[in-house]
């Protein structure tokens, strides 16, 4: 094998010793800002092609470790909320010619596998504590309204999708308090759980159900400057704890 | 590497050759007869040692192929309703060493990974309809009640409780009608339903929910020879046909 000086033969020439070769992790990284629900996307060089971020598993690394720091380079933060949704093992899962082209890097004489079986982890993560942080093979690192999704590299669209509806099935278990600061107003976890499912839901319902649920404690501040009559900050109680 | 003639050698090159290091399927195979739930389990040769069905996804095969292929192997059914559930990625799944040394298998010389990361499937089948058929590293395949599990090889009794939590957490959406015959009374059906969750439900609640699904016929014949009113059979409806 040839050596190459550039970084993305570097990092494919590492990659293809010290991790599972036929094996990758994509990583959904949901934020939660201004009403609108993101992922953050990595633009690859000299393109204006994006996907998800993603790496590979290390020979001897536990898959939600290798999870963890394949999020943790791109945002910054330790020790976030991941949840595995699903294995895409499809032989064919896009046109792997035409993704090469585009993302037009020099790996001839890389040594790679035929196809990737993808691990799909989602990150519930606090939108103002991330740094963005683009990789070796990328130029920039940004959230996108879920709305807005550009046509994205690899089947990363469809891992969205599945990614979305894996959290909406489940909404009920997810720590949904991740994508909220420490302290938020009901109506904003309203909206974001409005955002989540896509569809509307009605206030006194949801006021009931949330407080019935036992995991939010009400503050003695209120939020101010809105235009309307100040309302109550809450938090989510630490897990296990539960307001009697 | 020698060349062995013992047909669990002969199995492990042709795996190795042929398939993705580092990672397998594990099968957890549903089964309903006599109002008990049952798993397959295999007997790995001249051990009493049990495990569930598994194996390895061939380089040009899709995952969800590779998990049919497994399970059809050893039930003789075909295009089997099959959910992935989880993948078990921890470095350390098990005592390998102590694991290899029950099993007892002249594995010398046979190149392997350190670790397996496995991915779970678990398949609903018609109890009456598998032929339990054991593979080349086992003697005996057969159901077990799921409340006798004995302690099995690897993780899989963690598997096995992995996969019935998602079984009941996801119960509403699954197609449980795989796990029963063709027709059945609403009693069957609810002590099926009660068997995954592992509680008892309310007779009269359970009818208006089930009736409510629109997903249930009501066929002009009764079940004989019990010893109570002659119960009507229903049948599921196929997928996409609601009663209206």
């Amino acid at each position: 094998m040839k050596e190459y000086n550039h970084p993305a033969v570097r990092y494919f020439q590492e990659v293809s010793a010290q991790c599972i070769h036929y094996l990758s992790i994509d990583g959904v990284i949901f934020g939660f800002h201004q009403n609108q629900l993101k992922v953050l996307l990595l633009r690859w060089k000299e393109t204006d092609a994006w996907s998800l971020p993603g790496g590979f598993i290390r020979k001897l690394e536990s898959v939600d470790d290798a999870a963890q720091r394949i999020v943790r380079e791109r945002t910054g933060l330790d020790a976030l909320y991941l949840q595995q949704f699903h294995v895409f093992g499809q032989t064919v899962r896009y046109d792997q010619d035409a993704t090469w082209r585009t993302i037009n890097l020099p790996l001839e004489g890389i040594q790679w596998s035929e196809r990737t079986i993808s691990i799909g982890y989602y990150a519930l993560v606090e939108y103002s504590k991330v740094v963005p942080t683009p990789d070796l093979l990328t130029d920039e690192c940004r959230w996108w309204n879920l709305e807005e999704l550009p046509t994205l590299l690899f089947d990363h669209n469809h891992i969205i999708a599945v990614a979305l509806a894996s959290l909406r099935k489940n909404l009920d278990d997810q720590p949904i308090n991740h994508l909220l600061p420490e302290t938020f107003t009901i109506p904003e976890l309203q909206r974001l759980c409005e955002t989540i499912l896509g569809h509307a839901l009605d206030g006194r319902n949801f006021y009931k159900k949330v407080m019935a649920s036992g995991r939010l404690e009400r503050l003695a501040e209120r939020r101010q400057g809105t235009p309307h009559k100040a309302p109550f900050l809450y938090r989510f109680l630490p897990s296990g704890q539960q307001v009697e």
